[in-house]
């Protein structure tokens, strides 16, 4: 329906996440109300975006600056250091603003059966951003799963000789949380992290 | 976070209907893994799209050919129009593969609330199609609002004196639906429309 061009956009709309077929006909239908008004501008800030953003190399967070706003602002702690998966990670730290230091995005987890080892991992710009010197505090908050657990493991390994203190998020209830709806896991993570009160 | 031309991309994706500012934002992650691969050819599906699409003249569907592809077909009965609100609605028939004949888009239903009158609807080439002789039957097949009736009775007055059959869609229980969910409009609708058996 609606030709060519436009399968072809459906298609591609429907690969994004949150997207499928239906919705992304549905967003199509949209766009093609007024192309000038809505198909141009989306198709230009796609380009401008694809042209301007790059990974920070200090970091590996995404910005059009490198190194990116975070690394770059002097009021940051330049001495803690979170260790975060991906660039959506810092987005949502950043969101939430919780963290007052600086980031290091891996841009991944350890996985063998994803076939992604050390290698594959942005670990050694941080090794030399610890050698640098000036790093008190290196925060793990990799994800609460086996290949996040693995990957905290082998970098605490590799982290642990170089004198810098190494913490990781906590683990239990979410804020808002009931009992009875956590799932085994977070029950025993919950209660292998309780404190005195 | 990422610099003013990621935030201007997630600002437009936010605005499609099935997304919102979260999901904008796990879509525009996506598309920034791999720039080249996943950016560009979504902006030129969207320039492209944008260049070629267009409404049809005779039907007012969209597509990259006038008339479009629909109108064009010489398979299709030139006798039996089916008058849909939108192009959305002729993507829908034309997936269940359901009608034989072709299509008239109105491009909207008559609603005093938002200011959509008589000659916001695409009507005129509807009374030439007519007027050309050849049509037998006129399907109404517009929403089951109070503004898809107001315009359906609008249209009946102005198409009886043309001497076309017309006719509308039947409204009742949808095929795999179980009485006790549907709401009141709909039983009324569906023991209205009651048949013999």
């Amino acid at each position: 329906m609606g030709g060519p061009e436009v399968e072809r956009l459906i298609g591609l709309l429907a690969r994004l996440p949150g997207l499928g077929p239906r919705s992304a006909r549905r967003a199509t239908l949209r766009l093609l109300q007024d192309p000038a008004a809505r198909m141009l501008p989306l198709a230009n800030a796609l380009l401008s975006a694809a042209q301007s953003v790059r990974p920070c190399t200090q970091c590996g967070n995404i910005d059009s600056t490198d190194p990116c706003a975070i690394c770059a602002d002097p009021s940051r702690d330049t001495g803690l250091i979170c260790v975060v998966e991906n660039v959506g990670d810092v987005w949502a730290l950043e969101r939430a603003h919780v963290h007052a230091g600086r980031y290091h995005v891996l841009g991944g987890t350890l996985s063998p059966i994803a076939g992604i080892g050390p290698d594959d991992l942005n670990v050694g710009p941080l090794l030399s951003r610890i050698a640098a010197g000036g790093v008190g505090e290196i925060i793990l908050a990799l994800p609460a799963t086996v290949d996040g657990a693995t990957t905290a493991h082998w970098l605490t390994d590799k982290l642990r000789p170089l004198g810098v203190t190494l913490t990781r998020i906590g683990q239990g209830m979410p804020i808002g949380g009931a009992l009875d709806v956590l799932d085994d896991g977070t029950l025993a993570a919950a209660l292998g992290a309780r404190r005195a009160v």
